[in-house]
């Protein structure tokens, strides 16, 4: 067990896992003491369709803020960064984000730019902007494919717009550790990706075989390089994970918070082929996954009217519909605990993510 | 691992474990989704003296529990309330806790009146009668000493006071668990209570001895008599608690949820001298004992500078001198996890709390 501390900067819902209350509990299982700043306070998350609570202002982030400081208490090994609510508070959060980055070089920022998803924003558009001024800050971020787009301006299409856009973040925006995951693969863009990543997707029955193309998400890292006489501007992993039906909430917050837990940049016994950051993204894909299928599980254990097909037109007839149908898709996290404590052995020994090794 | 769900009600600190922070990642460990409704949002606890954030309103609680209703949210097995800010919020809690007991009449709910300790009060005195009121909804309760005077009128001296309080509570307030736990011995007391109870004393050390009074904290559970024959108005139990030197925050929360993780009235294999309220508080105060020791061994390795002694006027020429000390004496719930989930094993095989036979 470390001795770290993250502070930790996102929502709170009352009921269910997203936000805070997707990433708080595993970082805690994983030895970290989580300092925790809700940017809301609400009943549940939005996707519900119905949700009530309150946002935290500028004012009281900035209230809260300056008490830590006057304390003490402002001084994390680690900062995590997700969901904040408007560009008032975002403006606090960036502040913020600044001060500890001057004051601590040391201290490992993860920013998850928390914008949008599946082409539609959900965020007020002047908070892009402040995102892209905060990148520079950041030691890893964990966009999702949209949130790439919106913050690099590129349609990620196939492999050369990746390619520009991660050389975008690399490069003009200085981040020097980029995770993209779960972005859906197009037959344009899985034809570009090299056999020994198709051969390895990771699959609920582990059994091997053809990759098609709706059938699976693609997740890649990229390290920029720190010798200058390399080539290629980063090294690049990637890993696919076959899909799992069905729409889950919190799987991004809780991915990022795992990614954070096992960044290790100061530990040097890695695999040849392995830097800290695929390691990390490796262990968090693989507990992200196992949880993922215990959680399908249950929901398909679930009454029948718990677990109906996810159709718009019959939910907005009936808005209880979709509700049942997503309390049963909440994320396993207290029953399947143990699969995230795993995680944390020096001895892990799952899938790692396969180098892309002519991705330049 | 259990499926149930604690709706847990009480306040939220950024850093340190009061509050849902000291009750919530026990109760995860434990096995239950914890559903958190946060009292108040601030930077810290205010034992230290500088804290600042803002309190959930009587509007913003009555939104949330209007949307977790509607969303088919407001239905836990388990119901914990601790620190709740302001007559207004307090009413707000009472009616849920009535709405709730009335829908599900097997609904566990443990109360904690947090009102104030060692004869300080830190609420308003409005909220005395609010949670006069609330006890005939509780299955348990955790009042310490002063909440207990508070509550009924009666001022705990002697073995004749505790006798006419417990009976108050049991009888008047209708309430069938009873646990004061952290109760100051003094020569008095002590005098009262029997010698097998005396004689198993937990301790740091394991080493059974002489027990003075200022070195001991007695807990008492007591659980209505459900026969109507039986002449005694309930079955008690007591422990007294070697005390560990100095303050430490946290305790009564982490205490609360202890108990409410460990009460499983549904499970009849008990030793023949327990109750499920003492197998429960044995439990938790003995997991809370382990997690003090290992927090006062962490706070007596830190630097000189943050491990000074308790000193009101030392504190008050200098603020800054109190706020490291108690920094340094936040629970180590994290980093000592392992003991809390040690108290979930069926094979659990701590100290049990004593019975003491001749109390009535």
């Amino acid at each position: 067990m470390t001795d770290a501390r993250v502070l930790s900067i996102q929502s709170h819902v009352v009921h269910g896992y997203v936000g805070g209350k997707a990433a708080i509990f595993p970082l805690q299982l994983l030895g970290f003491d989580v300092d925790a700043i809700n940017t809301v306070h609400f009943s549940n998350h939005s996707g519900y369709g119905r949700f009530g609570g309150s946002k935290t202002t500028a004012d009281e982030l900035n209230t809260i803020l300056r008490h830590l400081s006057s304390n003490g208490m402002l001084r994390p090994q680690r900062l995590l960064t997700g969901y904040v609510a408007g560009p008032d508070a975002l403006a606090v959060i960036a502040e913020t984000a600044q001060k500890l980055r001057s004051e601590n070089p040391g201290m490992i920022y993860l920013l998850d730019p928390v914008m949008g998803d599946g082409g539609k924003i959900y965020v007020a558009p002047e908070v892009v902007p402040i995102y892209r001024s905060m990148l520079p800050l950041a030691d890893i971020i964990t966009p999702n494919y949209f949130e790439v787009e919106l913050l690099t301006g590129i349609v990620l299409s196939d492999l050369s717009s990746f390619q520009n856009a991660i050389r975008e973040l690399h490069v003009k925006f200085n981040v020097p550790n980029v995770v993209i995951s779960s972005v859906p693969v197009t037959h344009a863009l899985l034809s570009s990706i090299p056999e020994p990543i198709q051969a390895s997707i990771l699959s609920d029955d582990h059994t091997p075989g053809v990759v098609y193309a709706e059938d699976a998400l693609l997740s890649i890292t990229s390290s920029r390089r720190t010798s200058s006489d390399d080539p290629t501007p980063s090294d690049v992993h990637a890993l696919l994970v076959r899909r799992i039906p069905g729409y889950f909430s919190g799987v991004g917050d809780l991915f990022s918070a795992l990614v954070l837990a096992h960044y290790r940049p100061d530990r040097p016994q890695l695999a040849d082929s392995q830097n800290p950051l695929s390691k990390a993204s490796s262990i968090a894909l693989s507990t992200l996954h196992a949880i993922l299928v215990a959680t399908q599980k249950h929901a398909l254990a679930l009454p029948e009217d718990e677990r109906t097909e996810t159709d718009d037109e019959l939910d907005g007839v009936d808005p209880t519909r979709k509700v049942k149908r997503m309390r049963g898709r909440e994320l396993r996290l207290v029953q399947e605990q143990d699969l995230i404590r795993a995680g944390s052995s020096e001895a892990w020994n799952g899938p790692h993510m396969v180098p892309w090794s002519d991705f330049w």
